[in-house]
């Protein structure tokens, strides 16, 4: 059987172990620590560095393959690695346009996909003359490092200068696009392997709060299949173009043109399984997390069927205060009072804003799946029912 | 979290291990060798042996609960452990049920559950009377340690004698049962409680092959909804009488009673999860390795609402010879073949007989899926099409 190696040690590594046992595969990880997500349910753990080339050469010994919980390995180790004969999915000249957010923008322009107007800044004067293009609808991206929300800021006019300057001198590259006139997001994923195949799943709605993203809804509500399809033939083109291997997650806008007609920009690319696709461990005949495996082994992928009309996932965020009521006994309320909700856990320390695990309910009424699925995720970061509910 | 600590080092200890990641918990193996089915997968494994009591001790440390794959550790153990203050699930009075078979038909007829005539066999005298009483329809089991067919003989009359001397001799303790006139065997699984909550899960049937279970389907085809309500209200008895917690598999022969109409009977009994419910992970919103798990740490128990009209497992049990094609390959193929099947290996080495994963398919159409169930297992295991289809 083969080893597949996994740099990184988050939820998605986690969940791949899931995946990798059922399949009989050994995975081994590159770790940064033992009491990582991953580290703690996995037997074949490396500890290093990502960052470190001789960690990652120790990872990958005797593997099949290497592959990421994360886009952040450098890319010189990986065309390193490479050059040493490692098979790396996907690879770096993908990856780059994952680590960089004006080298994907400037590749997904190249090939025709739909972006928001972007221009690098990299001075005051750049952002001046890309605000006054845009009639002050500016979104400031750091092009490096940004997650949930951090690195990206909506000044005002008047906050501009101060804002791009202050950015710059503190060695931020950055890049600015156009807030586009939200509906709301979506997410495309897809998964495709070395050979050529490529499978999307079905596009799902990204219910974002505070840049987080807190729910996923599949398939998205009221979208219409001529827009679905457009979507999804716009992640299997990326993943074609930019040679992306694995599980890919094209983040979506959906936004009014100046028709006042629905249309889609590109938002995030992730080279990865993605929040926005833990859905399909309960709503889907393959998992993400499964189809990355199979994917990157370069084994025929599996049908992305859903077994159910609508599946919803809700984040479990840790909030401001960590209740006294133990997360098991929590987990224990939730699962007496919705059946149905698969509670999956990653191993973490409750923090504010740090995602700890989701909550996967599967059914066929969108509002009540919904509302279940908000409530038993509620409950497992405040131990409070939001609805009063008492047991 | 809670520490579950099973015993065993099995693929069912393998497969609670997947569940147990999503649910957030640490498991704990006490397995015999690093490199088993279980161990291969879990980060935290105590090697020792389950017939040592300072071993069991070790495993358990800090743990919520002991759990099993498996019905052999000493109750003499488990005895000792809970005056020790430990938390051992199921008991070692419902576990002496699962040991000897003669002890379990006692106590299920004693609590009016349906067995076939049966008796004690300490001498060939014993063995002829009983063979008398039922026509020469014998059924002879070694009260301890069978499984898949080994410890099951089916002596005709001239041979009775010559079989129980030999068997006592060799110190084998043995009971006789009456053969039923057979229709099929179905299985009824239930979870259960300390504090008392059981779920049954749908019947199913369960398709033998030389004594070794080779196929699932949930639900059991032809079912009357009257027998199917018998048995799993049969299956609930059990646990309830029988004190048994966590997973329990009531092995059921379905025969034609006197009037010719059919009936049910108790076969054997597992307490914890067993191959007739490894359909649950693919095709049932709670699998029985999670089920099991919550169980037996008293959490509220899982929906078993079915997922697909109908869903097959077929085991892949190793034949003659391993094909030359690495199984990795082989699985491949499948893949490429069915892309809604749902493959689980064990990480075990091939070995005629020996059980080394399974196959899982849900659909629509029970002739197609049992089909493609079918023909899938047969390729793991030969590396032929058994169908004569090329790729």
């Amino acid at each position: 059987m083969p080893i597949v190696a996994v740099i990184g040690d988050g939820q998605l590594a986690r969940m791949m172990q899931t995946e990798a046992i059922e399949l009989g595969q050994s995975i081994r990880l590159l770790a940064g620590a033992p009491d990582s997500s991953a580290a703690q349910v996995a037997a074949d753990v490396v500890l290093g560095d990502y960052t470190d080339l001789a960690d990652l050469r120790i990872a990958v010994e005797g593997a099949s393959v290497m592959t990421f919980d994360h886009e952040h390995v450098p890319t010189e180790h990986l065309h390193q690695l490479i050059a040493e004969g490692v098979n790396v999915q996907p690879g770096p000249d993908a990856l780059v346009n994952a680590q960089d957010k004006l080298v994907m923008r400037k590749k997904l322009r190249e090939i025709g996909a739909p972006v928001p107007p972007f221009a690098a800044i990299e001075s005051v004067e750049d952002a001046r003359a890309f605000s006054a293009a845009v009639d002050g609808a500016v979104c400031l991206k750091a092009r490096r490092g940004g997650y949930d929300g951090h690195g990206v800021w909506f000044p005002s006019p008047s906050e501009l200068d101060s804002l791009v300057s202050e950015l710059l001198d503190a060695g931020t590259p950055l890049m600015a696009e156009k807030k586009v006139a939200l509906v709301r997001e979506l997410s495309a994923m897809v998964a495709r392997r070395p050979s050529g195949e490529v499978v999307p799943w079905p596009v799902v709605e990204s219910v974002q709060t505070d840049g987080i993203c807190t729910e996923a809804v599949a398939p998205a509500p009221d979208l219409s299949p001529e827009l679905a399809e457009r979507a999804q033939q716009l992640a299997v083109t990326v993943a074609e173009e930019l040679g992306v291997t694995g599980a890919l997650a094209v983040e979506l806008f959906e936004y009014r043109d100046e028709n006042g007609q629905p249309t889609i920009a590109v938002n995030e690319l992730a080279m990865r399984p993605h929040n926005t696709g833990h859905w399909t461990q309960d709503g889907c005949v393959t998992s993400q997390f499964e189809q990355h495996l199979r994917a990157v082994l370069d084994w025929p992928l599996g049908s992305v069927r859903q077994t159910a009309p609508v599946t919803v996932m809700a984040n479990v965020l840790g909030g401001d205060t960590d209740p006294e009521k133990p997360m098991a006994e929590r987990m224990l309320d939730v699962h007496a009072r919705f059946p149905e909700a698969k509670i999956h856990m990653y191993g973490k320390t409750y923090r504010a804003g740090r995602k700890i695990g989701h909550v996967n309910l599967a059914g066929a009424e969108l509002e009540r799946v919904r509302r279940e699925a908000r409530l038993a995720a509620h409950y497992l970061v405040t131990a409070r029912w939001a609805d009063g509910y008492i047991a």
